[in-house]
């Protein structure tokens, strides 16, 4: 019975390793520190790296002999700039050898009733990632409940592949609320990505049974550890 | 006495409100919310207002016959995405009526030592920027002595015009010592603003005593009220 458990633990964390991307964004992040984000990713087995654009290259590079994945941020963390330049960080991600793209959208405009704007832009980072899983990284705290219906509808005509929510909130219920209601909004053809603060793999296990098939964390190590 | 003391106080308000560059960033800032932003700016006297690249268009309008300045953040906040996205979108914005621009540079590079990377991207900014005042955001807290000292060298090399510095952190002095250091590296040539938690008109008077001749905050009508 022991082994047993084990073993249906262990099979449990090896799936788990595989959601994580493993995920450095603060400012000044030095090169040592991406090569050991990219060794970690390795190591551990995880899905792969997320990372700002200006270390795409490196960790394209460090992970080029492997099949994990580099997921570029673009118009990251505000998305409010312009569409035109994150269609165009979108380009440049693509020829630095990103294998995914996560972006942020235009959160005002679509408060503002520019449906066709927002959907345009999501519509552009797909065509710019040619073929490339393309996330949108939807905050639902800062819509009502008619703007959630209508964001989730825009998205799903949209092209991209995933949406990533955030994670871990005090009172939210570490994000697994959202997974929830963003999978009845989007209905069965687009993925979940739960993304922040992801402490332990408890929390980890809550937001995969909640629907995610990724989870974008800085503690990654932790987690598996 | 005391009319003269009003006049004094009066003169140095004045003086002030010149130097603020009225700020909204939030990533879901509305399209009423920049035209209140705008309307404030024009009532108060401002120099100007900082908003993000989806919003110069739509400031540019508002300020249009005005001398009002439409300040563009670029790379903002992080400061890490590609040189050539910051250059891209230094263009759009510039397209888009932008009279200024402010843009976070790549420390995370500097500090690895790729100091003519960090110049290069700086000279583009400028050039991309075709004639219009650029301002370079340093976080002298993110870097030791001797990289406050070469980043400061490059940034005179570099052709911008201003350098602005984190304003309001406690423990040091609300910014006025950053300022202080920042023109002792910098030499006379390259002017001062300070951005970020400026709450009223003394810590405004505070920064200007040391040095900024550029106020960027959110809480600009708080200060002048």
């Amino acid at each position: 019975l022991s082994w047993a458990v084990d073993s249906s633990t262990l099979t449990r964390m090896q799936e788990l390793v595989r959601y994580i991307e493993h995920t450095l964004f603060k400012p000044d992040a030095s090169r040592a520190d991406i090569e050991k984000l990219c060794a970690e990713a390795i190591q551990h087995g995880f899905h792969g790296v997320c990372v700002n654009g200006s270390r795409v290259g490196l960790a394209v590079t460090q992970l080029e002999e492997t099949d994990l994945k580099v997921v570029a941020l673009v118009g990251f963390p505000l998305g409010a700039g312009a569409a035109d330049t994150k269609r165009y960080e979108t380009e440049v991600a693509v020829d630095d050898g990103a294998h995914e793209i996560e972006f942020v959208p235009d959160l005002g405009r679509f408060k503002d009733g520019e449906h066709e704007y927002f959907l345009r832009e999501i519509r552009d980072i797909v065509e710019a990632a040619d073929e490339r899983p393309v996330k949108v990284v939807l905050e639902l705290g800062l819509l009502d409940e008619e703007q959630r219906r209508i964001v989730c509808e825009v998205i799903r005509d949209s092209g991209a592949n995933f949406v990533t929510a955030p994670a871990g909130f005090a009172g939210e219920g570490g994000g697994v609320g959202e997974l929830k209601l963003l999978r009845e909004l989007l209905g069965p053809n687009i993925a979940l990505k739960a993304a922040g603060n992801i402490p332990d793999a408890a929390s980890a296990k809550a937001l995969i049974d909640a629907g995610a098939t990724r989870l974008g964390t800085t503690a990654g190590v932790a987690i598996v550890s």
